[in-house]
Formats: structure tokens, sequence, C-alpha cells
């Protein structure tokens, strides 16, 4: 039989296919990243792009309301934005959807989607509409950088504090996936701060396999530390709020590590200028690859993986 | 009953979405053209972006073979890039589809992707992979034009020639819109010459019309000169070989307008540097709104519209 997506998954497949992708001169960071940094030619700002869809069955339901499907599709996009440390300038939307779908419906989709750009100071300067077998909206966003100033994965270094924003866990089951605030301002502030940051799509025990692979060191988490959400502590799934914590995905904070000696005056400028929750939860260390979550007695922990397209679930 | 999609089809869905949409100042074109257009700070170049998908039933069959829906997904996208006169540097490539579609099929598309981009010197620096319920590809364009040097719709002049390139009709049914050269080198060229330009995407009935909207004049063309593809003469289905170029869409080539005293001229350049048919089909008239299309004789012909979204056919 032939091998087909959910044999080999998301991971395994984007691996394979990132060899293929054809590059330039100009590209600072390719694929692999939150979003991709080229060098414009002339000019002191790097360009960042990102691309990122919300299809009905997979990212939405049938019965969600449309105002928040279209605050999601434009949410995807601004978190990464925010995880380079950029500023969203453009957007672009593409829309398919049956001929039956009530006009209303994609009113709904666009307002949500408008507003949330708007906020941030994004145009939504085009895109297409097309007929499709189900409501799918694929939002595209270009932003500005200083020159090589953005935010990456690669460069946490050992004895780097591992900080979170926020509180995670049960962002599906609670809506919280479709109301989320992107992290767009924090972003801009944390590139004078933070060595590396990823925004927390896939859980936090994913996203920080990210950082420790890009920037090729180890990570020490207190599992005590890890700020839980209120609605993980309520979930039901015979999992443990901490597990919904560090799997579930969709939570779009920003996870990030800082120089340690620079903990005392970045508390203090973070809390000058955000109401945000800001946590500490664990340190960079120097062996590679390897991530130790340790419980309140220093107990390792076994943890699973976060959500992955195409597989039922779980990775190490 | 709620208003449908298919009660108001894709133009008057899409004129009453424009409005919602936030701008910026340094949007310098916005939704309405092949592509938007906004001010890089600083440096000598403005910034063009386009997205467009390609949808499985929609904008390509299942038997289709994955290679050729790879180089149209990507072929609409630079095609639009074409008519901007814009470089086109780099994509980003959604891809969704079924957990159970082979992944070779998808190796196919992205292969097929990534070789037109690389021809055209464009990298592919992101994008995302996700499930959904048919294979559907999203590609985003950003290109690089001199700064206010865009070819638009809206400078078309009366006594202005209309030319076309390649030739039109039946790119569907012949499969040629699976298979088509974006004309990039020939944008780049009209830069220097073309008053207005525009990709024939929804058929050059249509086309044309966004041009004399956008550029508030009017049209008369001479039938018979319009270059007729030799699939649209062997077309069946009760339409004439001019009615199959007219309307059928999808035939990616530039329709665009030259100064009526620059003729000789660029008909010289064009010939020394091109080997792509290019041909006079008209001029533009001070008429705002009339599009006459004309017989041999003089006679006025009537001409239905091209292919819309979630409408079965036609607009006038």
């Amino acid at each position: 039989m032939k091998t087909q997506l959910r044999h080999i998954g998301e991971t395994k497949a984007i691996q394979r296919w990132i060899k293929l992708l054809p590059s330039r001169p100009d590209v600072l960071i390719g694929p692999g990243d939150d979003a991709a940094v080229v060098k414009l030619p002339g000019g002191p700002f790097d360009l960042v792009l990102k691309s990122d869809p919300v299809i009905e069955h997979v990212h939405f339901t049938s019965s969600d309301i449309p105002e928040l499907i279209g605050h999601k599709a434009a949410g995807r996009v601004l978190s990464d934005m925010a995880a380079m440390g950029a500023s969203p300038c453009w957007l672009l939307v593409n829309t398919s959807a049956p001929p039956r779908t009530p006009v209303a419906r994609i009113d709904g989709v666009l307002r949500g989607l408008c507003r949330l750009a708007s906020r941030f100071g994004a145009a939504v300067v085009g895109g297409d509409l097309s007929s499709g077998p189900v409501l799918a909206v694929n939002v595209f966003a270009a932003g500005l950088v200083p020159h090589r100033r953005p935010l990456t994965r690669a460069g946490a270094r050992p004895g780097d504090l591992i900080l979170v924003t926020g509180r995670l866990g049960a962002s599906l089951s609670s809506g919280r996936h479709l109301k989320f605030t992107p992290r767009i301002h924090e972003g801009l502030f944390l590139r004078d701060w933070a060595t590396s940051a990823i925004d927390i799509s896939d859980g936090l025990a994913t996203d920080l396999r990210h950082i420790i692979d890009a920037s090729r060191v180890g990570a020490r988490i207190s599992a005590a530390n890890i700020p839980v959400s209120p609605s993980a502590k309520d979930a039901h799934g015979g999992r443990s709020p901490l597990e919904h914590a560090l799997c579930d995905g969709e939570d779009f904070e920003l996870l990030f590590t800082i120089p340690c000696n620079r903990e005392r005056a970045f508390t203090k400028a973070w809390k000058k200028r955000f109401r945000t929750p800001c946590t500490c939860i664990g340190r960079i260390t120097p062996e590679r690859g390897a991530i130790d979550y340790l419980d309140r007695n220093g107990r390792t922990i076994r943890v699973a993986g976060g959500f992955e397209h195409f597989l039922r679930r779980s990775r190490r």
C-alpha cells in the first residue's frame, strides 16, 4: 500500500518537503521557525512572512460563531508575528466556502478578522474568494522587524531562564482558542530581552522541544511552576490539569528565554508595561536534546507530545 | 431564506466585503487590482502581495497529475505578479489534504510548484500543512517592483492600443490551465511600455471590463483579431471558437494597453525579445464603460461574461 499522510504525520512530512524548497541568498530565516524572514533591498527593515489556515471541522466547528472564526484566522498569523518580534503590517485573506453558505456567515468571519487586524494596525490588502467543500480561511501576513533583529527559536543558551506568558491548557475545550489575544506588544518588547521565542500552538511540550532543537541545548522544567489555566483544572477526559497545560496546544501564548542575569530588570520592566501574566518555568541546560520535567520533589515526570495533524496524537 | 453566496456571486460578494477591510497610509494599491502594492520604509522598492488557492473539484480534478496541480498553484500567483510588472521573490504554501492522501501525491504537487518558482528565481520560504476534506493549495507571493512603477488596471487612456499575449480559449478543456507559463519576463518588459495591464483569469471579456472600469474609459475590439487557441477551434459544447476565447478564462495571458504612437517601436522591441505571440485586438475609447465588439464588417457582436465563482455562469 502506498504511504499516506496519516502514516508519517505532519512533522515527518514537513521534514521531507523542506529539503525540496528553493531558496535565495536574501532568505535570512527559511522554513522551520514561526515565520520566514527575508532581507529587503535597502532600508532598515527585514520582511517577516507567515501563512496559516483555519479549516472547518479541523480548526473550528460548524457551530462556532463566525466572528470568532475570523478572529482565530487572523490571530494565528499574528501570534507568529509576535513570536518573531515583528510588527504585523499587511494581511491577505483567501476564503473558500460552499455556494450555499449564508452571506451573513462570511460577513461575520471577515468582521472578526478585520477587527483583530485593526487592533494591531494591520491592513487587509487583498485575497481571494472561491468555492470549496467547507469554510476555509487562509491568512497571509507580512510584517517588519529591524534588520537582523527578529526573535527566533535558535538563540537559547545554557543558563537562560525559560518563561511563558498567560496560562495554559484546555484552550480548545474552553473556547479560548477562538478568543485569544495575540501577544504582539509583548513580542515587540521581547526583542530587547529574549534570546529565543516561539508561540505555543502545538502545546508547551512540543513547542519547547522546537526551541531546544533549534538552539541545540536542553531544558529543566519545574512542572509545579507551569501556569495552568482555570479551564484546564476543570477539564475532564482522564488527563491531569498539568497534562492539559503541557499537551493541549492552541494556547497562542509566548514561550521564550532570557539571560539569567537580567531576571530582576526584566520582571520589573514587564510588570510596568503589561498585565499579561509572565511565569518562569525552568532553565536551559547544556545537555543537547534533553528535557527534564521535575515535580516539587525533584523527581522526573514523563510527558507526552502535543498535537500533530494526520496522526491521532502524541509523540515524545 | 437567508441570502447565500450562490445568490449574489463572487463579484458582488467581493464588492460587499472590500468596504470592511482596514487600510493603512502605506497601502498604495489595495484590494481590486491583480495584486496589492505597499510602500516599504526606505529603499527603492514597493512590495507586491498576492494570494490564490487551487482547490480539488474547483480548480483541478482528482485525476490531474500532481506536478501540474503544483504548477498551476504557483502559476496563478506568478501570473498576477507578471500583470503588476513585479519580480516574484518569496512564496509561502499552505497545503491541506485528507489523512489518507498518498505522500507521493503531495511530493508531486510540491515538486511542480517548486520547479516553476525556481524557474523565475522565487524562493519557497514557509507555509503550513494540515488536514482538510480535499486537497487544497493556497499560495502567497511577495514580490518587488521599483517604487511607484507597478503596472495597474487603471492607466489606460483613450486612443491606447489593446494587446494580448498568447492565444485564448479552451484552456480548461485542453488542459492548458495546468501547464501555462506565467508571463513574468513579459510583465517586467511591459513596465517600460504599458499604460495598464491585467492577467486573463476570468476570460478576456470580463478582464477587459476590469481595465475599462478601473481606467474609466471604453473599448472597441475587432473580434476577428482576437487570437483564438487551436484547442478553442476544436472545442465542442455549442459555443463558437470566438466565444471560447472571450469567455472561458484560465488563460493566464496578459491583456494590456500601450500608447498608440509607440506601436512600431513596441512591436520591434517585443519581437527582438520574445517569441510569445502578441496581438493588437482593439483600441481604448473615451466612452466610459462601453465595450463594443465588432465583426469584420464593423457590426456589433453580443458577448457574454466570463467565469464567476458560486454562480453557474455568465454576466454581461
